[in-house]
């Protein structure tokens, strides 16, 4: 079994804000991250396939057309846009880092996986907010040992 | 003369619009910058003091002490801020790197120059958009050879 | 699952040394590791939560608490400090980086699954001891086709 | 379970072309991967071994001992050579990030292992083509939720 | 006067060699960077030009616009090529870094001074072949001192 | 005239006390950095020689001699060891960044020089303590317009 990324960047406005929740919840909970003008981040994004490579090609995906689907399922949507307000796909959430893995690991999982070698899934997805702060939605570990 | 730089990071929404143009020329001259919703960056500001060390302590200036100026004049106004609407200092100017630097600078003159060995000036004031995008501001670089 | 990770840095001394062995055994294994008069490294230290994120918040953990945590139990004990003679929790033990992501997990762990998401779990503490040389510990991997 | 990496660059001329098929299927397959005249890449490899640390030395191998491995199984062969052309344990197979991570793997799984504490095993092999472009191979994880 | 910089990416071959020198000397010359079958780096390229911000736009220069012109100058003739070979510009030159910033520089000095505010000039190219090995051309400082 | 750096790193130990002062001064000017049983750094040098190229070479310098120079005359001594106890050229000055680059500047002039083309000099010495904490020296930039 081979891993595979293709790490890609994007820069985007956002707020955390629960909008069942008071606002003094929100400012409590969320604090700096809450203002009301919003912030913004240069979000990298890295996208994991795993699989065995191809015999006539020796890929498991050629990264060229795995980074020509990270454009068009989440970078077009989402680059230099408000996370919040501009994209349809994040509707309903609030875009903490933990959720939006998740969100584009939906948007990725069948397009990725159409263009990768015979038997390849998509293992995961990792988002650095900042260099410090970073989420990872990956279906396939299991926490066994607890 | 030694040259000491002090790195830091803050977060903010921004987009890039003169008000004084009609929004067309706005969309044709910033492109995606431009969208309305705003978007944000992980900006990385690198300020430069130059001048001699103190015999005493060896320092141009104390990189502690200057980091709480950094953030007392440049990273509280700005961090989880937006650059257009929430910053006093940077009213009335369009928030490219560019703009920012030359700001950031006159923010930092003095204060720096306060606590920085006797004769020391600040050197420069360089901010990192993104990895690939930077501007740099310092006076004391000449074009002479045009 | 969702793994959320939190960087942070520390700088410290240490010496490589078994206080069990001869000096000359102790120079034949660990070189220039061994040097008496100390070396000391830029660590950079980053500590994984795995667990669902809370419906109310989108947080496996708050990144800034987190954050506290990493502060109050690893970086005020080390930063700044010698491994081998200053740090309460390092005794007797050698101070490679194998050992030292075992001790900060030991002293990690309940107070990161305090402040996370119900069930979450410290999954992971690695440790950069140079950009080149890295040790993590992670209890939940097995190593099952062997 | 402890993890410990050691990473090494080397510099190297590839080009991607299955000599059993025509060439205007590689031109096709690989785009500018199958130029003629080659290109070449800073290769990153990231080398993990898991095992415990041994308890009188704290290691679970000497990374001074690794990186001379490393240096002698891939870097000696590989570092400023044509990978197409050069290297005798690469002849027949098409230089993808994907085959050199497993061919990678096979030169070092018994060197590493002598070198490493009792029971230990080479993990993982990990090769930055780019900054963006990452392949691995990792015969002990498993994707079993399919 | 403000400094604007923008860092693009490109994987070429080449090989050191002075086609007017015999083999030994080329070979005691330049060691290993003169292996017959070529080597290959992941260049970076930093151009930094030096001006005034435009007032209508704040920009000394639009740093998309530099983008294309980098890529049209620089990375079309030399992404993925050989440049001892396939490159029109750097014929009859070594391909050392010193000799392809300057070659760099030439190409792009015209271009870019074309799309800067009015008075700007190409301030500098800098090329990282490696992360460790750096070559900057820049015509405007001087070393006056010596 | 071309600028070329090389980059290179030790691990050392230091701590800052000024022997001429009380114990008090030192704690209250130098903080943690002043801990009686020292820390330490991943220090990152880079050294800039200016010059034309050699038009045999294309060299303005050799890098993997300027790399032996650098690693004899600084990385040997310092590697490893303690600022403050083990290097003779260090002896007498308190170990800020500052202080050590005017040192490293001193003790590779006349070797650097010697392995360079004709007419070249040492421009800078750069030292990165961490990330965020850099000191340069550079005898030939000026600060003209005060």
């Amino acid at each position: 079994m081979i891993y595979v990324t293709r790490k890609a960047h994007f820069n985007a406005a956002h707020r955390l804000q629960n909008p069942e929740k008071p606002d003094e919840w929100n400012a409590r909970t969320f604090g700096k991250c809450n203002y009301p003008n919003w912030h913004g981040h240069n979000y990298i994004i890295e996208v994991t396939v795993a699989g065995e490579p191809d015999p006539e090609t020796g890929y498991v995906v050629d990264l060229g057309t795995l980074k020509k689907v990270i454009e068009e399922r989440v970078l077009e949507p989402c680059d230099h846009r408000n996370l919040n307000l501009d994209v349809p796909f994040l509707q309903g959430i609030i875009p903490t880092s933990e959720n939006l893995v998740y969100a584009f690991y939906q948007q990725l999982k069948s397009p990725v996986e159409a263009i990768s070698s015979k038997g390849s899934v998509l293992y995961s997805v990792k988002l650095f907010e900042t260099e410090r702060n970073i989420a990872e939605y990956c279906p396939f570990r299991t926490i066994e040992n607890i």
